[in-house]
């Protein structure tokens, strides 16, 4: 059983359906009517009109969305573990131009105002040094934590003062609103988030994802910067389909909620050994290398992060009845 | 009916259920065994060792491509209405790091070694002028001609010559092989091509393509680059397995040869209006703008190029009975 | 003696008196007193606020210039012989981030209304296609030929209307200006130029230029893009030095007429070999080989732009009586 | 007096002769003899053959070094506060298409093998991350300390084993020499450096600097990127003087010396105030913000590095008798 990430996951049986439904003759690239209809559908879901991007993977929304909010000469804070900053082989840099990731000390992945600000204060103010344009955060983070309304205010708040952007990498947006239980608009734009990275790959859709924009005013930019990139499908109507069905009765909250409670199933087996509290899809443990590979041994699959620490991560296709062979292994260690 | 683009088409039904096959727990981005075994598939294919990268549009298998073999100050020789010149929105520029994109007139879209010498001895030189380092031609071309192998092995001379990497445009790569029934080695590397980018979207998938490399000691920098540029899908197994089904049983000859035949369904109705000859699977007509309003309030859909020239583009799905309504209201004109 | 370019001339006199009057001991970069008191002088000379932000080559200018007014996604307006396109080896590529330069066929390389409507018209409108942002123009032209203010105007006019911004490359400004006789503003900002390259260092200075930028709220913006682009002197007095220099009793002026003058002095002597018509400090004669030979043999060092064409500058430090020999030896042709 | 940097140091006489000495008609670039005679004058030097690349700052210098060894997906590891990191708006970033800067913790700015190891193993190897290229190390250092030969072979012998390039920014290369009492080939390519940086203009220069190429057959592509960069200057003798003249009679040693030796000489003014251990001609001290209003009030310039830590610089132009007073003054404190 695989746990190395919530991608291994099949595609959601309504997703694949509703490709299937969109098997047509149809017009190219994003002029197709379900494509057209992306806008007014989730303006709904985010109860005020935004500008809805497709595009195939989390890494290219991170960078497009981030290419409009930073000059080439402008950096952007994060977390120095930050997705952006790790696992994108330079993706921010090569759309912005040559932007510079600037990494900020981050338990559980977790941003905090104090923590911008010293970083922004380590920066000089000349020409000679980058100046920030943007913050960028993970929800949930890369440790599976995920931020409350109020710490994302507060960040809001300092990017507001600071004439900061405000972006948001929502690989798994869908479990840390499962988490809150609130709604899109409580960990978006309500607290100042100005473009995000809306992921549905992980959470059911096969190679789907979305920038939002809640400037729409951007969308025109943003579609040459997709166009650009070479991320505009030429048959578009067969991700467009995705973000429908996703949307359709709730299916992200319903596969976010079954993720989450897979992982959280799991928390009772491992005691001491979890690292950062579950709030979201993914466990980090500590063990030893003896440990993993008796895991392994017994047909687990999950990452070694770094040395001793083993990442395991659970998806919408997984019951918590599917992963109690893991937790009876986790507690027999 | 549509004859905007081959993009209009839906997806070849074998294609379908192909990735249906594929939608299992599987490791992510291109760690499958279907994504593995690309490279032997396409080895045996080429009749030849090569590396396969698949891409999800043609415009980010171009410049990727191109970005392996053209420095940031260095050009790229191409003829001026290009995809890569006019359809691509600076996709090369950006992969490239601002390489030049050098146009030469070319009937038909097709390059020929004088135009490109030509082009070439306009060329300063010194530093203080763009150098060439690559040609890119696009066959079948965007006029729906199909470069003969001896025309393409004249390039490839010059290339070796000149010391320029060959790439080609294979948006429609299938439709130059059916015109021209023979082996893809034979309209690749056997004539000196380095590097293709192979479609399979316009010919019955979904949006999936390829580069390929002739040279697989650029694998590993074209699968960073590919990561780079946002392109490396996180369930790649689901365009994996499109590929391998075209090549299954040939499909995507079948598939070709069938848009193929539509298009020369066509040109008996169309007299001295055909700009160019009929080799692959589009048609340009000269056509006044009444007669297209004629044929558009008919239902009929295609693009009006410039002012007096329209294209129809057929596709995989259309059977010569199917464009039949076509010819007849082309004929009727 | 020799015609290759007024880039061949030494430094004027007084240039080097006042680089030697600022060799002390001062504040590094653009601190130094003479670099402030930069926008207040050129303010005056132009008669209006403008922001200077010195550089040291004119190809640097030109880049930086650009790069404030077109993003990575645009496209330049240009003739297709420009300094920018085909004697700086991808420069505003590279400040820019990748946009296309859109040559339009211009006489002289004068660029007119209808050259640039007809090109615009050209380019598509939806994201696939480059969209204009700027127009880049010469003056004097690359041929030697000199705008009207009418001229100028007209242009002026198309960009405001196509939301285009509008840039000179003014590395023979002074040339203009002399051959015009009017002032500086007439030129730029009055015709609707928003931003100039402004060259000293063909008309006199060491290697000393300008961007004016006519909106200095882009100021702070240039002045970062020219720190990133390492054209940020350390010592920058001795850059500053040298453009006050330039404006002091006009010695621009001066030094733009002689040339002028000395390049006036050679047409009698050319006859019908003239191709372009003489309006600042450049002849482009139509010439055999042998002719050329001949013209060496004696001494002559010019520059054979193409076949049977050749180019011939004069420069600041000639008098009339200094070019004698060459018009001598062109009428003995 | 002013210790903010060693470039508000004026130029030396006989720098200053030299430009005087190069101005009157030449050829145009870098065509003029004193540019072509740089490559054996400095190969001499160097004890080999190396190419020469003028340049008018460090900051073009170090960004065009680097982009010759590192890919726009490499990364480039050197200390957290390098030049490069802190000091040059993203310039590396611009030249290299987006290259990422890893920085390792370095104490006094020394890099040494471990901390190297420690970076390198931190990264991930697969295409999700950026791999490094090169290393970038400064000697003398931001923090005024110079690398023993031992210690700088250890480096390379580190880079060899990991297929990195060497780059040595060399700002203050000199003042490095000086102190070690050595040939510039030691503290060079015999010790494995690829490429350096050479400063002259904290030496003594105008603008002047130079990469030196150790590997001349990059010479060409160097070339073409300064073009591209807008550094080429158009009278390049003024500049190749200059490096002419700071090699003639060691003139470059003379005033590293004269340097090294003003700082050393406030060392036992300081005492325990001193942070780090004074190897060449910079000064970082524990001071409080009283202490430092008290010596500006005397009219001491120096820069508040950050709370609490001001730095002197000396320069060529000051005697140990020149800097008395500020000895003086620090001792009062």
């Amino acid at each position: 059983m695989l746990f190395y990430s919530d991608n291994t996951a099949p595609v959601h049986p309504k997703v694949m359906e509703a490709i299937r439904a969109a098997d047509a003759v149809d017009f190219a690239y994003d002029a197709d009517a379900l494509s057209q209809a992306l806008d007014a559908r989730f303006s709904e879901w985010f109860e005020r009109e935004v500008a809805v991007i497709w595009m195939s993977t989390g890494t290219a929304a991170n960078a497009l969305a981030l290419s409009l909010y930073c000059p080439p000469y402008g950096g952007i804070l994060t977390h120095d573990n930050a997705h952006v900053v790790v696992d994108e082989c330079g993706a921010v840099e090569l759309q912005t131009g040559g932007a510079r990731l600037l990494g900020c000390p981050a338990s559980g992945g977790t941003l905090n105002p104090s923590a911008l600000r010293t970083r922004i204060d380590s920066l000089g103010k000349g020409v000679h040094h980058t100046r920030p344009f943007a913050v960028s955060l993970t929800n949930a983070t890369e440790y599976g934590r995920v931020y409350t309304r109020a710490q994302l205010e507060d960040i809001g708040t300092l990017c507001r003062t600071e004439g900061l952007a405000l972006h948001v990498d929502g690989a798994r947006f869908a479990n840390a609103l499962a988490h809150q239980n609130c709604a899109p608009a409580e960990l978006s734009w309500r607290a100042g988030v100005d473009v995000l990275s809306l992921g549905f790959t992980k959470n059911g859709a096969m190679n789907a994802e979305a920038v939002i924009l809640f400037d729409p005013a951007r969308a025109d930019e943003a579609r040459r910067r997709r166009k650009r990139a070479g991320h505009l499908l030429s048959k578009g109507r067969y991700i467009a389909a995705q973000l429908h069905a996703m949307l359709e009765d709730d299916l992200w909250l319903a596969n976010a909620r079954k993720a989450n409670a897979a992982a959280a199933a799991l928390v009772p087996a491992v005691g001491d050994r979890l690292l950062h509290p579950v709030e979201a899809n993914e466990l980090f443990l500590s063990l030893s290398a003896d440990e993993m590979a008796h895991l392994r041994a017994q047909g687990f699959g999950f990452h070694e992060l770094e040395s001793g620490v083993a990442r395991f991560v659970t998806s919408w296709h997984q019951e918590v009845a599917d992963v109690a062979p893991l937790a009876s292994a986790l507690a027999a260690l």
